[in-house]
């Protein structure tokens, strides 16, 4: 066949594919609407003020309820997948994850990554690849900025290596980089009966463990919906036909939807901590499957000022994640690794209003 | 732990809690959109006429598709969840439910209860709470009234019991408190083609029964999306891993998707009965799962005009829905009870045009 | 009962029931929405770039993304369930379908029938019906025509046969009559990174087979909350406990459910193909249950240019979804019948971009 008339199908990229500090601009762009946070609402249960009432929203500070942090970090996430992470054996982790911009409905988000790490590994079978995302709104403001890095499989065991690179990446987002995307908050304005907690930013304590107590158990039907809404094609997460003779036997459910449940659990105890400012880290430690119940708690792990504001405050919080094993005991770290039940160790700063 | 660093999770309201005449404002308000419209009618099927298109809605007098009576009642009746019956043993009924102005996309709905009823049951362990619950718009304007009891647990069977309190309510909504949130309907232009049915006010009589033919299988995502859509988080409806312990190993279906489900399948018989103008009691007489297949037949009850309207009548309906039964032979009452396949009885009043 | 008390419940037409040119103007009508396009997008995962982005599809000449054709070929075959179909036997075909007018959110469906063949089948227990349906919007355009039949029950064998009728069907849409539903494109701004491939109309050519490689597994309240989206009744799709004593021994998935998982697999590898001009004709040749994977191949029967159109040209692209196989070897026809796993056969019309 001529070249014009090359294969058309899109195989994703191997290790080999990717050089250092090359730019991929992804396909498809995508308007979120209403239609997109209400649907995100019923298949993750978030229910955050702000985010749920317009008028909630104004009285606050914005100009109508912004969407969901969670829905537009995945809109984004799964645009990437395509051209990052067809070919990836794993998905090892993301960090110096910033929300820089609120995005209402309306918006249309598209996305950019750049290859900031490439380290072959020892096996020769595979590389690990760093890639630094954004998430553009339609005015070409940066609204999400974050890294991520995957295990890829090469094409040949046998092409050479790429020089090594990996970058430094920050334990965690500095408390002078949260914000950006968090408009002045109007403190008496925020009603907490209407929010459902009393408790604000000075409420909490470093040290401070909250089990979010309810349970969620997850179909199929939905987490395929959630994750086709977010335009990611992995193909692990729909076809049972192929998954059902690999690793699991089963399809995954797509790690984004184990933190936008756990977020959404997290209303009952840290409902005013309505704002995702920052992502720090995050560990999908086990897969997830239809059927299991999803739990989580949260540790406070830092209360902080922000700089120069005085009507919110950030805490960081790490919110595990388990299935089928409620979290009144808060299980987590075991040994070198993890109590067997934890599926998600998801490390993040969250905005809360400051008392009046 | 210092009182401000207190438990932040809510544990919900116990017997003792109440307290008569008590105001309780609900967290979360929300605003509906076409979004929550759409998912709507994806879930449960509903598809009469005016909410379903702009074009007819304008055609017969509202200024656009007003969102399903439903959908609103749901939404309101979420929100109570968390401070009325998070701890219920049983939600034992509702009664005097009057919708009062048209919800339209955009509206944002909060929810205000306040307890009317407390009696300790004999057993000490539990009582009966009331409340009326009241939706409002962001203008304050009251959208939905309705009351509903619960049983509710103590949290000490020693404590004293509250002076008992039971309301007296109506046995149904009075026809002259009916239409509140219906506009002047221009009956020329309710066109009974586009509508799907040729039957007017005038059509149905007193005592007449319609089979309702369909039937309709539930799914556990389903069912589950529909119960986040409305931001209602009883935990029964979503945690297999604790249900399967539980009384019915199993998770419950939201009792107020099944009156969705009922009141869609009515279209076939009650196509122009377009508007729910009151629900003068309800009764979720047995429990429905996922797999179950839900079908449901209607008697007409009274068919009253509206004393100073001659646009639409009021058909005073008992939609009987049933679990895995067809409904030809119209299952209803058995003996003390009911026949064993019946899980909804529901007693409302809906408005359809009369002749032009 | 007298007759204004007459029976309320549709039966559904059955063969004697239709006549030569008959109209048949069906309910109900339907505004689509944003949350519509939300919702289509999620069950099924389409991502074609002018749908999706508002953004892009103003850059290419629309005034804003415009309703997936497919989404809208439903709504407008839904409502002719009740009126033509619910006595089927079988749905045996479409054709001649034309894409008349790009849809909109807020542009509000309708649907007009006219019998345009009758002819009774030899057993004289069945004959096949066509219609010619038309899906209009609000301002009474157009944006929808074509025929489909189906195989009709008659209510009585005894009964007379009409005249025998059957309409001559183009075998394809005629190229001159394709294109009124796409705006004037911008070739030179049909962003191939955005879009998600750099192939054009001229990189295609006639006898060339793409495999889609992805596989999706369908499940139960995915195709259910679909059709129900589109108000389609069709009672196969919903009722366990009937269809469980049925001919399968369970739900159908609608055939218009495959035919859109179809096109949205059928992305990778002709993301550009973005707007469907016509289908020529569709062969629902196996059914489909929840629990089936969904794969497709397409083969390129035509590249055409459009008469006096240098801005796009037209792919004639037939389709072929199987179920529980993989398309690497293209499975279609066997002998008289179909490959054992192929469950549609759609040959429709796409338009693509030329180059700038």
């Amino acid at each position: 066949m001529p070249a014009r008339y090359a294969p058309k199908t899109a195989a994703g990229r191997f290790f080999e594919d990717f050089r250092l500090e090359q730019t991929i601009r992804h396909a498809t762009p995508r308007t979120l609407t209403s239609g997109d946070a209400s649907l995100y609402s019923a298949l993750t249960g978030a229910r955050f003020a702000p985010q749920s009432a317009d008028t909630f929203a104004r009285a606050i500070g914005y100009p109508e309820s912004p969407i969901d942090d969670l829905l537009a970090f995945h809109v984004v996430f799964g645009k990437t997948v395509a051209d990052v992470s067809l070919n990836a054996v794993a998905n090892l982790g993301y960090a110096d994850c910033r929300f820089l911009k609120p995005v209402f409905a309306g918006d249309t988000l598209s996305a950019v990554s750049q290859v900031i790490g490439l380290k072959e590994n020892s096996s020769r079978q595979t590389g690990v690849v760093h890639v630094r995302s954004q998430g553009f709104n339609q005015r070409g403001e940066t609204v999400i900025d974050y890294v991520r890095w995957v295990m890829v499989r090469k094409r040949d065991a046998g092409s050479d290596a790429p020089e090594t690179h990996v970058p430094k990446l920050p334990e965690a987002v500095s408390v002078v980089d949260l914000g950006a995307a968090c408009p002045r908050i109007d403190r008496a304005a925020f009603d907490e009966e209407l929010s459902g907690s009393p408790h604000r930013f000075e409420n909490y304590c470093a040290g401070e463990r909250i089990d979010h107590v309810d349970g969620v158990t997850v179909e199929e039907a939905e987490h395929q919906t959630a994750t086709r809404l977010y335009q990611n094609t992995a193909r692990v997460h729909f076809n049972q036909f192929t998954e059902g003779h690999g690793r699991f036997g089963r399809r995954l459910v797509y790690g984004g939807h184990v933190i936008s449940l756990a977020r959404a659990l997290s209303f009952n105890g840290l409902a005013n901590a309505f704002h995702i400012a920052a992502i720090n880290g995050g560990r999908h430690v086990a897969p997830l499957f239809a059927g299991d119940t999803v739990f989580a708690w949260s540790e406070i792990i830092e209360a902080a000022a922000l700089p120069g504001r005085d009507d919110v405050g950030a805490l960081r919080v790490c919110t595990v994640a388990t299935k089928n094993r409620p979290c009144a005991d808060f299980p987590w770290r075991e040994g070198e690794g993890y109590e067997p039940h934890v599926v998600l160790e998801l490390d993040y700063w969250a905005l809360a209003p400051r008392r009046p």
